[in-house]
C-alpha cells in the first residue's frame, strides 16, 4: 500500500524481506519480482529517478520510443502496487546493520519531517546517480532544455544528435577527452564549451583544433531556444553560439550515502556486485546505475530481476518445503 | 526494411555489422540498439520466439501485467524497422566463421524456400529455447492450454500458481526433484505426473509421500477446461484428476545447431559468456535463454543492449574519430 505519515506507523513492527531504496527502474522492476515471489517489500523513493527527466526513451523495448520516462515509472508503480507492495515517498539517510536485519531511517516529508526506522532482512540500493548540470545563475534555463534536445547521456541519445551541430558541456578536462572522440561517432560538428570552469592542456588543444572542433572557454550566460528546444547558447560576452543540441558531461552524483557506514566494496564510484547484482555484504544488493555497468533504463530493470531472484533463492533456501496436509499419511498415534 | 524472397538479393553484397540470429526479446532490443548506433543490422527470425507464447507477460517493467507476449514482440519489431533494421523471416541453418566476416546461411520460405548467404562481421546469437510439452496424441489439445494456465516458467508464472491445485508434468525423476518442492513455495497442492514416461525411485516417492504430493504414473489422454482454462487432467484409464493449474517440465529444446561448428565454449548446454554476453569467439555474442542465466524476458532485453553496445565499442575502436571539415586549420601548400 501507499505509506505516508498517516499510516506507516503500521509497518513499523514489521520486518520486510526486501527494502529497496529507489523507485526508478531497476527498484520498480526488483519490487515487482519480489512481490511475485510472494516476498514482502517496501520500495523508498525519494522521485525524481534519473529517467524521470527523459522526455523520450527512445530504446526500451516493448514501448513506443516516444515514451516519456515518466510513463514507465507510473506504469511500474501501478504495476507494484497491483501485487500489494509497500510504497512510500521519503529519502534514506541511514542504513543500520544489526546482524539479522537492516535498520532503515527514513526522512518523510519536507516539512515537519519525521524520521521512522523500518526493519528488513534485504536490502537492495537501487538510488541510482543524478547527472551535474550547467551551473547557470538561472538553473530554470537549463531544466527548460535538459532531457529535451539538450542530453546527458549518449548511448541514450547519441542517435539523436547525429550530423547536428552539438555543444559539449564539459566539467573537466577529463570529460572532453572521455567524449568528444566518442561523439564524434554521431556527429562530427562539435563545439566544445568548459564555462570557464577549468583550464585546457595545450596538448587537448592541439587535438580539438586537429579535428576542426572549437573551444570555447568564456562563460555561458544563457541557452537560448523556445518551448523546450535549445537553439544555441549566449555567452557573459553577448556573442551567441546556434547549436541543434547538446551533451552535458559533468559528472554523476551518486545517491549512496546512506550506504557509507556498510564499507561495502567499491569500484571506483560504483558498488562492486557478482553476477546476481550482490554487494560485498551477502544481504545487500546493488542494481542500476550504483553498480558497475552501462547506465540503461533496461539494463536497471533485469537488474531488478536479478536481485529479486536471487533472494527470494537465499530465502527460500533457509524454508521447508511447504506440504499438502490433507494428504499427509496418517501416523499411528 | 522487411526482407524477403523478392528483395533480398539487394542484400547479397552487403556485410553487415551484425547479424542477429533471433527476433524474440533480446533480438529485437539488441537490434534496436545497433541500429541506433548507427551500425547496419540484419534479424533472422524462425518465427514464435519463447515469449510469443505468453499471454500474459506478468512481470516486464512498463507494460501493463496482461500484455500478450506478441504485443511486446511486435512492438519490438516496429521499433526496430522505425530505426531502418532489417528484418528476415527465415532459420539460420549453418555459420561459418570466414575469418574478418561469417557467413550465415538462411533457409527463406517453408515452401519453394531458397537459401541466401548473408555476410556479417558480428553475430548475435538470440535464438533462444523452446520447452518440451507433453507429448499427447492430440498436441492441439496442449496448445490449448499451455500459455494460459498451463504454464512453463515457474519464476513468470509461480504467482499465478499461488494455493492452486497444481499439475506438475514431468519427463523425468530430476525435473520433479529440481521443480517439486520449490513450486511448494507457491503451492503444496501439488500433484506430479510422469505420463507414464519414466521410473521413479522409492527415495523419491517416499520424499512425494511426506509431503503429501499425489505421484499419478498413468499416462494422460487429455487436458479437460474449456475457452484455454485447463480445469483437471483425464487419464488413459478414464479416471479424471481435477486442477486449476498446471507447470510443465519436460525440459527445453536449444535453438542453437547454427553454432556448432564455432565450437563455443559451453557450460552445460549453455553458451558461456563475459559480462558484455560475449562468448569464447570474440566477434560472437549470446544473449538471452542461450546464455547461461535467469530465462526472462527482461533480462534477455537487458542482454541485447550490452552485447550491441559492446559491438559497438569493438567497431569504434578500430575508426578514427570523425572531423569537422569546414574548421580544419589551412595547411599551407
Amino acid at each position: 500500500m501507499q505509506l505516508s505519515k498517516k499510516n506507516l506507523h503500521e509497518r513499523l513492527d514489521k520486518i520486510y524481506d526486501a527494502i529497496v531504496i529507489g523507485g526508478g527502474a531497476g527498484g520498480l522492476s526488483a519490487g515487482i519480482y519480489l512481490q511475485r515471489y510472494r516476498l514482502s517489500s517496501l520500495i523508498v523513493d525519494k522521485g525524481k529517478a534519473r529517467s524521470f527527466w527523459m522526455q523520450e526513451l527512445h530504446n526500451y523495448l516493448g514501448l513506443p520510443p516516444d515514451t516519456p520516462g515518466r510513463v514507465l515509472l507510473q506504469q511500474g508503480k501501478q504495476h507494484y502496487q497491483s501485487l500489494d507492495g509497500d510504497f512510500l515517498n521519503g529519502v534514506v539517510e541511514e542504513v543500520v546493520d544489526e546482524g539479522e536485519t537492516f535498520a532503515v531511517r527514513v526522512k518523510v516529508g519536507r516539512q515537519n519531517s519525521i524520521y521512522p526506522i523500518f526493519r528488513t532482512k534485504y536490502l537492495i540500493a537501487a538510488s541510482g546517480i543524478i547527472d551535474h548540470l550547467l551551473p547557470l545563475d538561472d538553473m530554470r534555463n537549463v531544466y527548460e532544455y535538459a532531457g529535451y534536445n539538450l542530453h546527458v547521456c549518449m548511448v541514450c541519445d547519441g542517435y539523436e544528435m547525429t550530423d547536428k551541430k552539438c555543444g559539449l558541456f564539459a566539467g573537466k578536462e577529463a570529460s572532453i577527452e572521455n567524449m568528444v572522440f566518442t561523439l564524434s561517432w554521431f556527429t562530427p560538428y562539435i563545439t566544445v564549451f568548459t564555462h570557464g570552469l577549468f583550464e585546457v592542456s595545450d596538448r587537448l588543444r592541439q587535438k580539438l583544433r586537429e579535428h576542426g572542433y572549437p573551444l570555447v572557454e568564456t562563460p555561458i550566460s544563457q541557452f537560448l531556444g523556445e518551448k523546450h528546444h535549445m537553439t544555441g547558447v549566449e555567452l557573459a560576452d553577448r556573442s551567441t553560439i546556434p547549436l541543434e543540441t547538446g551533451l552535458i558531461a559533468m559528472g554523476s552524483r551518486y545517491h549512496n550515502t546512506y550506504l557509507k557506514g556498510l564499507n561495502l566494496e567499491m569500484k571506483g564510484e560504483n558498488l562492486a556486485t557478482d553476477k546476481m547484482c550482490r554487494t560485498s555484504h551477502p544481504r545487500v544488493f546493488a542494481i542500476g546505475d550504483l553498480k558497475v555497468g552501462l547506465n540503461q533504463v533496461v539494463i536497471a530493470a533485469g537488474d531488478g530481476a536479478l536481485a529479486g531472484t536471487q533472494i527470494w533463492r537465499d530465502i527460500r533456501a533457509t524454508s521447508a518445503p511447504r506440504v499438502w496436509e490433507e494428504n499427509l499419511p496418517v501416523v499411528a498415534g
